[in-house]
């Protein structure tokens, strides 16, 4: 029999591993029964400490990730890992070395590893990834690691959503000139040259530096990213980045993280309701039929679009919150 | 002075690279003069072939582009080009000796390339990516080139908004296995093993074949996909994969293209329309403040999702279609 949406609850907040994977799996699929199974868990949602790892296909990130668990379950503490893209061919053949390696902690109950494909074809990876780590806190992991490649929306979506972002990069992995003019350097609280035995890491680090101090990454924050080296895959400098992501995270508990977690948590409600408003207005019942026809008669996308937006959002703000009856409606 | 729309579209119509290249870069700065600008040209849209080429990092997407390009000016056709992410580190340092080796085509009036970053931080890319290949299109281009690292849901988005999709793979960038299980390769239309001289090259056409024929690729779309081999560093089958994008053009051309650019129209309308919403649904005047204040009394991010969804639809189907006045409300 399936299970219900208060059988998995019930086992998940027992404890119980196989229960926290069957929940990661609903919210991958989209299942019906997964918003209520959140409901019922969300109250535990905020303890851990959420550290995302991302960066270019090579930089050694997972070998990094690996040694971040090593360090944290050091100090006693318990880990959640979620790798997005591990199995996808065009993450490259060199993680599942990495994948294996990570596997040796499968003995350890402090340890929970899970993986998730960035399927080109469906939408809904950052929500389902966002959820995975709700769940992960809600079960009591102290620390939920996300390692992503580096590359697209959907990925920096979701790196984007933890409390604090390492970028790691690599000596040959594109120059620091191009680094600074990749948007997701903006993302990155503790920026890593990883394999710092490598020729050019000094010089890539130093690019990297010139890049915080003037100001192309973090821009007003007031936190400033320190550009650290380490050599992950020899386990050299890699205290160094926990030690910055900690320095991280007291300065976020200075007031700074509840209102960077409510900017996350309305992001998530951004990314369900899209998912909710996709299927009403452009499924069968929807425009797409209205909009087919305009097209055909000559219109822009553009112009159609200012007319189906114009439509939803309604002369009178129909759309907009203030005209509603507040309250009672959430349920 | 800055140049108005009609200056804009004047030029281009003229056939002025600079006009097409400043028009493009309105689409990609979201300018405001930008959809009227499209609006004057896009009745000449249309009657481009337009070929999308995506795979792994590595696989040598830009040779094999770059020699399409070649073999296409051979038939004294023109062609426009665009390229995504070439100066993201994330895309790796491969990439720059490829793109050098293209603007070798640069005094050439019949090929226009243009790059387009992959911002992490901004969404946009497709729909920018689209208008940019109407522009080409309506520029009077008879082929637009489409090539993007096959990684991110945008670029996916990109790539498959082209007529006919080539995805290239190579040897040691995942296997025919792995290469099954990802989503991407259900938008090829052309399967391409590069870089045939390699080891595994053979054995990994032969698991493409066998995911073609067991139909994990484009299930029941009626067009066979072929797994073809090249060595486009050598000039080597490319001819080959030339041709098979021709035979799937004519494929389309038996009445199937039509109904595939319709459907590409309507998803570019989704596009413009979601950043249209975008902005009033969840900028200052929308509902953060209300979804922030249900957040935070415990709500999870499904129950104010829904409730947003909710409002936004009406209880009366106010956002369908069918309740609104037609025609008129599109200038």
């Amino acid at each position: 029999m399936s299970p219900t949406s208060a059988d998995i609850t019930e086992r998940l907040l027992a404890g119980e591993r196989g229960a926290l994977a069957r929940m990661i799996s609903w919210a991958e699929d989209a299942d019906s029964r997964f918003p209520q199974a959140l409901a019922a868990v969300y109250g535990r949602v905020g303890q851990a400490r959420r550290l995302g790892v991302t960066g270019p296909p090579g930089a050694g990130k997972s070998t990094l990730v690996n040694q971040l668990t090593g360090l944290i379950r050091g100090r006693e503490q318990s880990v959640g890992v979620l790798a997005i893209d591990p199995s996808s061919p065009f993450s490259g053949g060199a993680l599942l070395g990495d994948r294996i390696r990570m596997e040796e902690r499968v003995g350890d109950v402090d340890v929970f590893i899970r993986s998730m494909a960035s399927r080109g074809s469906h939408g809904g990876l950052a929500r389902a990834a966002v959820d995975c780590c709700d769940l992960m806190d809600a079960f009591g992991f102290e620390h939920v690691l996300v390692e992503t490649v580096g590359v697209g929306q959907a990925e920096y979506d979701v790196v984007s959503a933890a409390d604090t972002v390492i970028v790691a990069l690599c000596p040959g992995a594109g120059d620091g000139v191009q680094a600074m003019k990749a948007g997701i350097l903006e993302v990155a609280d503790v920026l890593v040259v990883n394999k710092s035995d490598q020729a050019g890491a000094e010089r890539l680090q130093d690019d990297l530096r010139d890049a915080v101090h003037t100001s192309e990454v973090r821009r007003g924050s007031g936190w400033e990213v320190p550009v650290l080296a380490c050599a992950a895959e020899h386990g050299e400098g890699v205290d160094g980045v926990l030690d910055a992501a900690d320095r991280h995270w007291a300065w976020l508990a200075e007031g700074r993280l509840e209102a960077a977690r409510s900017r996350h948590r309305l992001e998530q409600v951004k990314r369900v309701a899209d998912e909710l408003l996709d299927e009403e207005l452009w499924g069968p019942r929807g425009w797409a039929a209205r909009v087919e026809r305009e097209l055909s008669s000559g219109s822009t996308p553009y112009d159609v679009a200012r007319a189906v937006a114009a439509s939803i959002l309604g002369d009178d703000g129909r759309a907009a919150p203030g005209t509603q009856s507040e309250g009672g409606d959430t349920a």
